[in-house]
Order: C-alpha cells, then sequence, then structure tokens
C-alpha cells in the first residue's frame, strides 16, 4: 500500500465520523469551528478573549487538541466553560473519530458555538474534516507575511483569516497587505480581521462574526 | 495494516536512506544540521546571519524543505552559498529519501556544513532521521514559555534549543528560565542559546558551537 492509499483510507475514515458529527451538531444548533495555527500563535488567548465577550449570551464549549499537557483545556476552564483536553501523544492533528469519542464520554448540554483548537500545526490539521461549520487559520504578525503563500492549504479553506498580536506591528516587519493580496489569491471567500487580544482591537468584529453564524445555524 | 504499523514501515524506508546519508557525510566530513521549528520562528533569518558571519571560513550549503513556494532557498543563494528547495507539495515533514534524491541531482562539492531547514511543523519532522549529526529545535519568544512540554519529542531530540526573537522580549510574556527547566527536564544535553538574528545577540555563541563541531566531525 503506497503513502497515498493508506492517507486516503484513513481520510475516508475520518470523513465518516465527520460527516456523523455534523449530523449531530445541525440537530442540536451548534456551530463549530475548527481552530488551526502554528504553535504559540494565540489560539487559545483568542478563545480566552471571546469566552470573556460571548459567554454572557451563549452556551461555549471547547476541545483542546495538543501532542501533550492538559494546559490549555485548564486555560479555558478557568474561564468557566466545559472545556476537553485531547492528548493525541504524538499525533500531529485531531480526528473526527478522537472528537466523536471525546463527545461520546458524557454529555455536553449542546453548546451554541462549540470551538475545536486543533494540534498547532499549519500542515496536517488542514486535511481532517472535523464536522466543523468552518475553519479559522490563525496568524500572528510575529510569523512573518510569507505565510499564506508557503502553506496554502489552509489558508485557501479557512473561512476566516486572523491576523493575531496587532499589538506587536511596531516591532516587527510584517506587510498586513501582503497577506491580504495571498489570502485573497487563495480564497475569494475568505474574511481577514486583525486582532489583539492584548488590547482587544478586533475582537468584538470576531464575536460579531460567531454571533451572525450562530444564529443562522439556529434558524436552519 | 493499522496506522502505527505503516508509520513504522515508512520510517524504516526512511532510515535506510538516512544511513546512506550518514554514511557519506562520513566520508566527506561534513556536519549536517537538521533546523526544526514552528512556521515563522526564524529558522531562515538565523541561517542567513550564519552565512554572513562563517561562509568566509567554511563552504556552507542548505537544502529548504516547503510545502510550497521556492522562496527560502532564494533567500540563502542570495547570500552566496549554494542552496536548493526540496517543495514537499503537502507532506509535513523531510523525508530522508527527499534529501537523498536532491543530493544526487548534481554535485555539491563537499561542504563543510550543510543545514537542512525542514518543513516549518514543531511535530512531524522530529521522528525522520535525515542522517544528521544533531537536531536544533528554534523556538521565538512571541510562541510563548509553555511550548517544550506541549511538544516535548522535538525538544527531548534537540541537541540545541535556539530561543529566537529575543529583541522582543521586552514585549511579550516569556519566562526563559521557565524554558529553560522544561528543556533541562526533556535532556540532558541539550544546549539552550538566546539569540535575536535582529540585533546579533548570541549569534557569534551559535556560530561558535557549529564551528567547534565541525572540526571535531573533520578530526576523526
Amino acid at each position: 500500500m503506497s503513502q497515498i492509499e493508506v492517507n486516503r483510507r484513513l481520510l475516508s475514515e475520518n470523513d465518516q465520523a465527520a460527516q456523523f458529527l455534523r449530523d449531530k451538531f445541525r440537530r442540536s444548533g451548534t456551530l463549530v469551528v475548527n481552530l488551526i495555527s502554528s504553535p504559540g500563535s494565540g489560539k487559545t488567548t483568542l478563545l480566552e478573549a471571546t469566552v470573556a465577550r460571548m459567554a454572557g449570551d451563549y452556551r461555549l464549549a471547547a476541545i483542546e487538541g495538543d501532542i501533550a499537557t492538559e494546559r490549555d483545556a485548564e486555560r479555558l476552564r478557568r474561564q468557566g466553560i466545559p472545556a476537553r483536553q485531547i492528548v493525541t501523544g504524538g499525533a500531529c492533528h485531531l480526528d473526527a473519530r478522537q472528537v466523536k469519542a471525546e463527545l461520546e464520554k458524557g454529555d455536553w448540554g449542546d453548546p451554541d458555538i462549540l470551538f475545536i483548537e486543533n494540534v498547532g500545526n499549519l500542515v496536517c490539521p488542514t486535511s481532517y474534516d472535523l464536522g466543523e461549520d468552518f475553519k479559522v487559520v490563525v496568524l500572528s504578525v510575529t510569523e512573518g507575511d510569507d505565510k499564506p503563500f508557503k502553506y496554502p492549504g489552509i489558508f485557501a479553506r479557512a473561512w476566516i483569516s486572523v491576523i493575531s498580536k496587532i499589538d506587536l506591528l511596531p516591532y516587527v516587519e510584517f506587510d498586513v497587505d501582503a497577506v491580504r493580496a495571498q489570502v485573497r489569491a487563495l480564497s475569494s471567500e475568505a474574511r481577514l480581521l486583525l486582532t489583539s487580544a492584548r488590547t482587544g482591537e478586533g475582537v468584538d468584529e470576531w464575536c460579531a462574526l460567531l454571533s451572525e453564524r450562530v444564529k443562522e445555524k439556529k434558524r436552519r
């Protein structure tokens, strides 16, 4: 069996579980957001800021994927939302079967929004459907403005490209317009948001987009 | 065939090519350094600073691994060293067979040091031996001080842990001592270097370590 055939089979098993999850989340009206980025781009910090703004109006929950440690789930539980950690023990991405198994461990009470924070990796998580409504890619300004073209898969597939840590723009070389042009070339649908969890810039706009999408899903 | 069995077989094919490379590099006295980090941690920038300091005394060459674009190889060629790009087209790490195939494309004139800059990914490249003398992990201070325990595989295997972009320390929360403690817990051998390619801090120390290792290899 070639590596391509093996990958195809693993993806097909993943896709069956993803379809199961998608049906389940449609019935419960849960908006599911799959967050993908390099390690340390600020996914968890963005979620902390999101919880602070939205937990009063929506039931939020999170699944955190990491190679090791429970640290990220603990950070979100401290914010008062149910958060579970999937420790992949070496695997470089979350798989829909892991998410399904985690959800089957107990009742989550059908959250309005489920955030799935993937393993820190711009490559492997891109190909794995987790039954989400959309993918979000987070790119911090410290990572450099050449990344969309270097990692085209995720920027082509993400509905929102979040540029994070814009409070650091004065201290790094990062051309926002260059990134915008690359993202547009890869996806005509993608929204680009400039955010700083530290100053709060852009976070309201991010929350408004989520709010709009969850209301839209409930109406269907 | 389970995923574990498949991974084992792929690794074994990789390891045969890695052994071939290791023998070849021993005969030529080439020091081979496998650089691994998240996207945007500053591997290419560190190499640019290294070339500026070392190219007068040593024959240097580089292999650049990326999902897409020739950009990094072009950056190093502009510094005047032979640099070849392996575009993996989706694969999340370099494989020893790709490196072997690249070297067989033509004569490189046996460099003293060959830098292999892996695909930006803290996970997958960790398991693939490329025939290198040692692995280097690069972690920028903007990625957060929890990363060694979150990505223990690479920090346990790297001989040098480079903390990069230390010029940004005043603007981010990053506890160097916490990182040092995690790295020590994962590897008793690892050297921790604090660097800034922008200010030059720590780069001489990095070059001195490389210089020491290349002389040691030539003596054997």
